[in-house]
């Protein structure tokens, strides 16, 4: 199943240094949802050759320009490119009503239904869910309300191993319990046990979404040991002053959500337009959380299928 | 005096083939206006390396949204840049309401006072006027209210030239006179012709900008003789039928309006997304007007100072 991140938008409030404003593309399973909508988003699109028709979810962390002024201009083209299907849109209240004058102002109307999911980023909750996996707010802390979004692998059922059994001379009902992990009886009163015959399932991935936001540990339990945190960093160490008085992150505090949510990756963006090169983030963070990455504009990371420790012991 | 258009959009309702929305800036005298404000126009300011600091007038042709998409993140980076000079926005009533709106929603508000000059784009008036120079408005056929913005120097004064008089000896009033071509009595009862001692002033120079607009011969009086006149042709010749459908122009039309105008150069944008190569844009139109040139991104194009044919007769 794939689970992979195209990051679009590593910079922050402007954009500077070919850094655009946040968006980036979550695909599971070859459905993409985007996460935020910074200006020029749409053409980020383009320049990655990422389909833009492909997007069914998008979700909105919070409503400043440089998370949402994409917005207008990815709907509006989606529409002149013909889409009739349905674009779900998780988003602060307030963009609706937005939305609704924008398109009254340049006299048009979308020929596809937009969906308008309301959030309410300061609780916690499930946003969204399917039968693979769903998505839960991160309430965060900003000086609007804000909140992150967490993609959350639900936990999949037993493979059962066909070279060991002929499925063919297997009821239905037997095959979901194989699935499910239970041990079944079968005709001549034998016994088959699960151990035996089905394999363990990849363990459930996790992807946490975490800006903007100041320095948090409320956050921690959240995000308890999920494979990959994208966490803002828009400040050096040396400028902690400013990212409290605008609500931001700098590198290490970054590393220290990581270390202490015990996460297995970190990655951080969301870079201030005052820094031109941005290694000294890495090496600042890493002193905190050694498999620390830069977010890169193209980059596209992939968490692959995590094989688990069998709950069964080996022979 | 600088009289020049930087091109940093060319592209028409969705971006593609690398073409960005609508955006193009004229430096006249070290002073830029900007003309529409597609999505990205900031960051394509940066790419072409132009202060948007420098910025002081803007002007909007009509509210689609590859038009203005670009306005909110434009102001909101002014303003976070430390802003606090006066912006002049020039553009149809609603977007004044809109931007309150985008203000409220993501609680922010400019440092800088943003002066917004509501236009009339059906009528053809005078809407920003200094010493150098004007700029009219040119109602265009769009199936929004929209219109074109033409720059139109003022008559400059002679110049005297100082290697036939000695200003020294010439009382102030009459240099003055000098400058506006009259003729002066000198003490000892003598004539200084004006011929003899002035020179021509460069002729006014005058530009264009007209899109989007179907073919539309209203506006011919309104731009006769432009030395630059930048016109929309968003289809090729075959897709005239669109073009009259969606209220644009095709590349013959667009040569044409520049033909029955009698403008020295033509230069033509606003591509539909449908061609990636725009060169047959080119071809069509110099079969109706010669002096074509594309509009192309990053491009510089400079209307040099133009020697006037002298008002004396020469000895």
């Amino acid at each position: 199943m794939i689970f992979e991140i195209k990051i679009l938008g590593t910079g922050s409030a402007t954009p500077a240094h070919r850094r655009h404003p946040s968006a980036q593309v979550v695909n599971y399973n070859e459905q993409l949802y985007l996460l935020d909508c910074g200006e020029g988003t749409q053409i980020q699109f383009l320049k990655y050759h990422v389909k833009a028709s492909r997007v069914n979810n998008i979700f909105i962390s919070h409503l400043h320009g440089d998370h949402f002024f994409g917005i207008m201009g990815f709907l509006n083209s989606l529409n002149l490119n013909g889409r009739t299907e349905t674009v779900n849109l998780y988003a602060p209240f307030p963009l609706s009503d937005f939305l609704t004058h924008m398109l009254s102002i340049s006299n048009s109307r979308f020929q596809f239904h937009l969906n308008f999911i309301p959030t309410n980023p300061t609780k916690h909750y499930v946003l969204f869910e399917n039968e693979l996996f769903q998505i839960e707010t991160i309430p965060l802390k900003h000086n609007i309300e804000c909140c992150g979004f967490l993609f959350r692998e639900k936990p999949r059922k037993r493979k059962i191993d066909t070279t060991k059994i002929d499925l063919s001379k297997i009821p239905f009902p037997d095959i979901k319990n194989l699935k499910n992990g239970l041990d079944i009886a079968v005709e001549n009163g034998k016994i088959i046990f699960n151990k035996e015959v089905t394999l363990d399932p990849p363990l459930p991935r996790s992807y946490a979404y975490c800006t903007d936001t100041m320095y948090s540990e409320d956050i921690i339990p959240l995000i308890k040991g999920v494979d990959l945190l994208y966490h803002e960093a828009t400040f050096l160490n040396d400028m902690l002053e400013r990212a409290v008085e605008t609500c931001h992150s700098t590198s290490s505090q970054a590393g220290q959500i990581a270390k202490k949510s015990g996460c297995e990756k970190l990655i951080i963006g969301h870079f201030s337009s005052r820094y031109k090169d941005i290694e000294p983030f890495l090496e600042e963070t890493k002193i905190e959380f050694p498999n620390t990455f830069l977010a890169k504009e193209g980059d596209l990371i992939t968490l692959p299928e995590k094989v688990s420790q069998s709950v069964y012991e080996q022979p």
